[in-house]
């Protein structure tokens, strides 16, 4: 009886705390599928010439709600298995909308925790969705100190799907390699925006699992550097500023546990990049691809162009890159004041 | 002796005015497609709800050179017989570079006449290209001055690709509807620019070449309505103002004789639409799509939200329609300035 007993808890907790696989991805993939866009990918002589690589952008700022956060979110909405859940999350940006467009789609209810200084048209968008919202104030604290109150009032119906460390959001995420990898099947590299470490995680394990010889790079600004300062270290070490100073809105939180055994196994460096290199390559993304980025979308292409990136791989032109262009969430007025910082490119 | 000499005369008559036929544009796609993108088609649920049709984006803003141009110009060039040529065009935007392009990518040689006040930009970048640039003033008389004078000094070998008044320029503009239908076999409506006519008459010729069934609305800014005014009248009036007043400057010229041969049988109708519906529009596709588009290329989204066109399809929501994002040549300065004239719809 203790065996059995021993056996049920181990299996929860292996299921629990396993990593994420390919077959995982694989089964979001078929999960999710039917309802977010296979999203394009560009290329561009000019971008091309400018890195000295063939660059692939995979457009995740075209997807449904304007960024990737859909993907994970809707493959966790689907995997539950508890009859007629609410959905909970506390988010002040993408992975809200996510969550409030997948409960939607599913025909569940979401309550999402939002900051009270959380923008109008964000909190629009996620009322809009259908979903419930709940304000708390903008300290890290009281986001889950809300959603804790808001679960504690839903009597075993709320489930609480984080937008980074969960199994379900990583295998969602992952699904951008898969796709990728279908559309250019024989990239050397993937560049990646670091945030909470989820969509880099899943990319790493889809790309790997298919190819186990590309390469699998993360991009973060330097003032919110926990995953090359952790892989540097070997160990998790968090940011240590409570407020990082950067543009890239979507990149200020630290990498978490289940994100952080991945990466320290699968993702093979990652590439600082200041606010200005950013600026310069939405700029470039902008002028040369004409779509509309997010500041956190433009790290990767940033990264491509710096010296360190010069140093891990050479000028070889062949070298075939991705370049996932994670959002597009960005107002008009907040893009052309950041776009006045540096110079034009445009013909 | 005589009457042989008539079926020759005639036979290169036929040639120089027969009109495009759905053969040409297949012949054309097959000549230019390994050196254009394919590009992508997005669709929006917003947008879908707003119009109250189902929308397809043929995104030929994200084409090289940042416009649809570049489909005409390489089948013009690539089609010609003459040894060695240099080609001669004038224009001061798309077109220039266009031609540029498919010169530089035939390995031939490319004269364009540029009025002396074009941005600096658009000279550099043809420029950038490889061509020689004479200067012209900005009356439309002095480009054609010019380029006589350049044609009449390369001895023969000068080869002039009107923008739009040419056969093959023509049926490569159609390859875009077969890209279209490839991606949407089964759409109802394709709604197109209206500048000098070649877009739409290339288009509405491998459209219904493909599908008879299928319309083909033209949109036209009020101030440069020529094309509809020409279909209501049914004959070829072009615009009286020679300096229409109107944001979408790729859109100012007449339609000419060829495309509106074409235009007369094949177009089933066109939609004026004011500059403040063009930035609304562009408004639309910048936050909803995210990307960046110039404002001729605005004017069918704008088409299909005005009552004119539900007087015309009515409200159908499984109404198919594709809009053709002709072009994304605009830098940010000039589309913030424009943008903050319309309310955000922004998330």
């Amino acid at each position: 009886m203790m065996m059995y007993f021993k056996r049920v808890v181990l299996k929860l907790f292996t299921r629990r705390m396993s990593s994420v696989t390919l077959k995982d991805v694989r089964d979001a993939r078929e999960r999710i599928k039917d309802s977010i866009h296979y999203t394009p990918v560009l290329t561009s002589t000019y971008l091309n010439t400018l890195s000295g690589h063939s660059l692939y952008f995979k457009c995740e700022n075209m997807q449904k709600t304007g960024s990737f956060k859909v993907r994970g979110a809707l493959n966790a909405v689907r995997s539950l298995t508890v009859p007629d859940p609410v959905i909970v999350t506390h988010s002040s940006g993408n992975h809200a909308q996510a969550v409030a467009l997948a409960a939607k789609l599913s025909g569940y209810k979401a309550h999402v925790v939002m900051p009270e200084n959380s923008l109008d048209v964000k909190k629009n968008a996620v009322l809009g969705l259908g979903a419930q919202v709940s304000y708390c104030t903008d300290k890290e604290k009281s986001r889950q100190e809300v959603a804790d109150q808001v679960l504690a009032s839903l009597s075993g119906k709320g489930v609480f799907i984080s937008p980074v460390n969960h199994h379900d959001v990583i295998a969602g995420q992952g699904t951008i390699a898969i796709e990728l990898l279908e559309q250019v099947p024989d990239l050397d590299v993937i560049v990646v925006s670091v945030g909470g470490g989820g969509m880099i995680s899943g990319i790493a394990i889809a790309a790997k699992g298919i190819n186990p010889n590309i390469k699998v790079i993360g991009a973060e600004p330097t003032a919110a550097d926990d995953c090359a300062n952790s892989l540097e270290a070997g160990r998790l070490i968090p940011n240590q500023d409570e407020s990082p100073q950067t543009i890239c809105d979507g990149l200020l939180v630290s990498i978490t546990e289940l994100p952080w055994s991945i990466i320290r196994k699968s993702v093979d460096g990652v590439i600082r990049v200041t606010d200005e290199e950013t600026i310069a390559a939405m700029r470039l993304v902008f002028e040369r691809l004409k779509v509309v980025i997010e500041p956190s979308a433009a790290c990767p292409l940033a990264a491509v162009c710096t010296e360190k990136f010069k140093e891990l791989f050479g000028m070889d032109k062949s070298l075939k890159i991705g370049i996932v262009l994670c959002g597009g969430n960005v107002n008009l007025l907040t893009l052309s004041n950041l776009m006045s910082r540096v110079a034009t490119t445009d013909k």
